[in-house]
């Protein structure tokens, strides 16, 4: 007999954590579990993996199916093995997070699932151990955040100062000093200032700015200057 | 019919890649494959989970097996899912990487496995997608060298300033400025001095130092200062 053919055979699902900004808080997109066990509960969106799907084909997939987005930044996080994690059959999870900007585009969310944005600060308890992936996915952003260009896919492609310390201030939950923020921010040589400026939350103004993608790289480790001192951004995964 | 049971299950697998560090260069431990297909060829050690086992308890076992090691410092990489990325039948492989000073202890291998340590600079073609997973691995190694305490595991408790030089340079594959070395690495608070020599290898002897741990996540940003400029280390994932 083939040694595999002993092996026992296990569910796999993913789950997709998707962050959104809308240009004063961070959120995440939630649904109302529509089967048995713990229907009618708060839940990730998920779905079981299909037998010629790769787990990023699977979770682009469970996307596109609740949001009809397609071209939304998304990258694997983690995956979730407890035998006991769900009560019906032992499942495995591959979490995947997924970035939006909500200012450019809000998706129209199908009719089919229940689904609602909850502030990544206050939104109700999840089902299995999805409080947990949460969790993991919101210590990656921060490790995102301080390390990575891909946190400026929360935000339009031109943004404001209030805007960009609102989005560090939601992903840290923390104060900024925000008499030093713009000076900072500069400093880093990541984002440039334009000529144009958004009037829709003041008369006078504030001046739009844009992500300079020249030294990018070499730039990114200066993120680390303007996050507040003894705050905790690096993942242990 | 209940949702689960028109669902695939299907066959997961934990791959460990060991890294050990054995004052001089960094090596992974590969084994040669007992078991069709591809018997005969070069892998990493791996295995099947099994039903009431979680993706931790797997690895260790794993990990256990072939080296007689328990404490060792371990956490998950990243889960592979193409569904052909091996040739009898689809199977997860999750992968788990692993850190050890070999010159603290160089693990028995068990005679079960034909098992050898490789440079990481130089090892043989491996099976399935496994060099995709080393490459993983070695990049979230610089990514955690850069931005994390784990790389001292690689380390004995104390060590010489040309050890963790050796280090940094067989992960980053790249030659440091050797002059100021020693002045950065002291800059950054991570290390301490004591009064000790290793006189191994030399008749002067070098002083021995060790880790910090005071200040240690307020230090560890530091660590970015002594990584020449231009060097990639973050992880995309």
């Amino acid at each position: 007999m083939h040694k595999y053919a002993r092996q026992t055979r296990i569910l796999v699902a993913v789950d997709c954590i998707l962050f959104g900004f809308d240009g004063q808080d961070m959120k995440i997109l939630l649904i109302k579990r529509g089967l048995e066990p713990e229907k009618g509960k708060w839940s990730l969106m998920g779905g079981f993996i299909q037998p010629n799907e790769s787990l990023d084909d699977a979770s682009k997939r469970v996307l596109y199916a609740l949001t009809g987005l397609s071209d939304v930044y998304m990258e694997q996080l983690y995956t979730f093995g407890n035998p006991l994690r769900d009560p019906i059959e032992r499942t495995l999870s591959v979490g995947y997070f997924a970035l939006l900007d909500l200012t450019k585009f809000n998706p129209t969310l199908t009719a089919e699932y229940h689904a609602e944005w909850f502030s990544i600060h206050k939104f109700p308890s999840l089902i299995f151990d999805h409080n947990e992936i949460v969790a993991m996915a919101r210590q990656r952003l921060r490790q995102k955040a301080a390390t990575s260009p891909v946190i400026f896919e929360l935000l339009p492609e031109r943004f404001t100062i209030p805007q960009i310390l609102l989005l560090f201030e939601s992903i840290f939950e923390t104060q900024f000093d925000k008499r030093n923020f713009s000076r900072k921010l500069m400093a880093t040589g990541l984002v440039t200032k334009t000529r144009d400026k958004d009037k829709t939350t003041s008369k006078k103004g504030a001046y739009l700015y844009k992500l300079n993608k020249k030294n990018y790289q070499a730039n990114l480790t200066k993120l680390l200057s303007i996050i507040p001192k003894g705050t905790a951004y690096l993942a242990t995964h």
